[in-house]
């Protein structure tokens, strides 16, 4: 048998937030065997209540009540979590009538909760003003049902206006606004759905404005969010009233992959402070807000799975594990990724081991695209072995194909 | 209001085999505004009972019986599809305890149904060996299990060997077999996993090799195909009897995207009967079989979503459908694809119209992912007409993440 010659890769900089116990990661203070146990199956995603607070405190506290901190449940829509969050943020914004069903179980008060969406159904729209929620207009088309609605049911719709800037955010990992964009109202199209909205008598609650997602340049976020606040500010000129909340969107990037740096968070937040001295300058009575998904539910969750086989073929060792993709998409590098690089991984009972070696980790479906960890430095494994893959509280479980091939879907638990 | 300047783009070569009354698409013999009312939402995908059948049928009438078609129940795994296809294929192959229990509902006996998978488990072995179903071997590992549950349960596990070829298949969409590899037993190896076999009383069946899937070039299929006979033929003489069947594997491709070329069957046909003319000679008893999944339902079926919306954003026209890819991940361009490009796609109520436009269409979900067709010529519609996908009988509804966004699962129909 002849070994492989390997390739040297970068490394993650990103370091996991869970405390180590003797060989075993601890993931809301429980032993990633002892976890494993009580959830009685694998594989399983965690989320560790404790971090995703902390990093929800961290915010709200640098913003002292000044800016609103909303959560976007299409991140991670697990029940438990949205109750827990629904007491620790300012609002939510849903995608659907059934995230919307989520956030009011939760507890979450309907005026807190904003609905966007680029094809939003009459039914939904019809749930979302009984609801009470605030309607987050795409199109002149929204208007006009809202309209219809609002006086069928006697309740006239809140509604926001979702903006496609006339600019796009550098460098984000996907691009929501500026050019042709199916989000939104353009621009310069906006003081016209203003009219509309002051004619149909609907509630106007403010503006809404989302340059893309997944960012890990601050520099490129405080431009996204100065500019995005200057032409809210302009466009409240045409508004029916004055605007309640300007949510300037999210964007904050987690440095999934090797080479990747974190986002200067306090730069962002101290950008977002400025912007709201000048808020209270220019419009007194309305509140900025940000709306995350990611930032705060990325790193505090794990997704686990257990070692089915250990085998070599031609040189190279293939750990076979009783997940893969269709729970885990994102990871395997086949969701909207143009180029597949490895998640952060461990053995999560052999943390820290010596005896390490050369591995890929591949999921258990019949396809050469469940692959899990391409080439990874890990301790040694064998069956029965837990394999952890970090950063996988946000769009994990719920944005996986988890009917491909047939298996069991994962269990989620909040620790 | 300008126009943006429209880029040439190349035409799809793959013509829809479904008839058109009036400017209805005909799907199963039903318009598809008829068919869209009596499934009672959109969006669905409708597969096409007749043309399936005459897939098949025209495949088995080629080989006379001397090939056997077996039909990979991942790529569907519909269960009246499934039932309608065990009275027509000669076998199915199975990748986990959920696809199995969806071959045996479906009537397919118990011997003619084959399980492959890297990560098989242990519940999921015993379900095999108690079903009775052939097991495809795909490391040491499963033969230690195999013959304890052989064992325990009173009867011989029925075996086939996965080979992992020393070639691989050249032009395919996805490699399989060649080099280090997850799936299978390197070739060099299996003489040793038949002697474990003797050794272990299994009941030997025969090899599956699979170099690769989504092929549209027949010399590359005809050279995969001579060399996995050949590997058979000669690691035959290790086997503790003689192999009851070679399944050769799939690969026959679809040309789904612009420019793609259909695959010349005939002479995969023909060089397949030219192979089982020799294994007639070299190994009497012995049965060839290939194993087939989008081929056989892939052009069969459609996925129709209802237009929500139509807007124009900078000059672009948006039409907003009510699925998106959640429901349809691989038309988006996001699962595992390098490249996006565009789905043969239509109007299905207005087919053939003169007035045509150039629009980009988007699911409803909330991100930039969600784009289902990148600037096409279209018939100009509206909300309420039906946008079309094709090529979506295979690996359309399993291997979409149907949860993300908490929207509503599509419904399925045979017609």
């Amino acid at each position: 048998m002849t070994t492989r010659s390997t390739t040297p890769r970068p490394a993650h900089t990103w370091c996991p937030p869970f405390p180590v116990t003797g060989n075993e990661l601890q993931v809301g203070g429980v032993a990633i065997s002892r976890l494993a146990q009580r959830v009685g199956q694998t594989p399983f995603y965690a989320y560790d209540r404790a971090l995703i607070l902390k990093r929800v405190q961290t915010l709200t506290e640098a913003f002292h009540g000044r800016i609103a901190v909303h959560y976007a449940v299409k991140a991670n829509p697990m029940p438990a979590l949205a109750c827990m969050l629904a007491e620790a943020v300012d609002g939510f914004d849903v995608a659907s009538a059934g995230e919307l069903s989520i956030a009011l179980d939760a507890g979450m008060p309907p005026a807190r909760i904003s609905f966007a969406g680029p094809g939003k159904g009459e039914a939904e729209l019809s749930q979302a003003v009984a609801a009470g929620i605030v309607v987050n207009i795409e199109s002149m088309r929204e208007i006009v049902i809202l309209e219809r609605l609002s006086q069928t049911m006697g309740c006239a719709a809140r509604v926001a206006v979702r903006v496609n800037p006339d600019f796009e955010l550098k460098s984000a990992g996907m691009k929501m606004g500026g050019g042709p964009k199916p989000f939104g109202i353009d621009a310069e199209q906006v003081p016209e759905a203003l009219r509309a909205i002051a004619r149909s008598g609907l509630a106007f609650e403010g503006f809404h404005l989302f340059a893309g997602s997944q960012n890990l340049r601050a520099a490129a976020l405080l431009e996204a969010q100065t500019k995005s606040y200057e032409l809210a500010r302009q466009l409240s000129q045409h508004a029916p009233s004055a605007p309640r909340s300007i949510n300037l969107g999210g964007g904050f990037g987690l440095p999934y992959f090797p080479g990747d740096q974190a986002l200067d968070i306090d730069t962002v937040t101290a950008n977002l402070l400025s912007l709201a001295d000048q808020a209270a300058r220019d419009l007194p009575g309305t509140r900025l807000a940000i709306e995350l998904g990611r930032y705060l539910v990325g790193e505090a969750g794990v997704y686990v799975c257990k070692i089915v086989d250990s085998k070599v073929s031609r040189g190279q060792r293939f750990l076979v594990v009783d997940g893969g993709l269709h729970h885990h998409l994102a990871a395997s590098g086949n969701f909207g990724q143009v180029v597949r690089r490895n998640y952060p991984t461990a053995i999560g009972n052999k943390m820290g081991a010596a005896d390490v070696e050369e591995v890929s980790v591949v999921g258990l479906l019949c396809t050469p695209l469940d692959l899990l960890a391409d080439r990874v430095v890990l301790p040694r494994a064998a069956p029965g072995d837990y394999f952890v893959i970090f950063l996988s509280g946000a769009y994990g479980a719920s944005a996986s194909p988890q009917g491909f091939l047939g298996h069991p879907r994962p269990a989620e638990v909040l620790v």
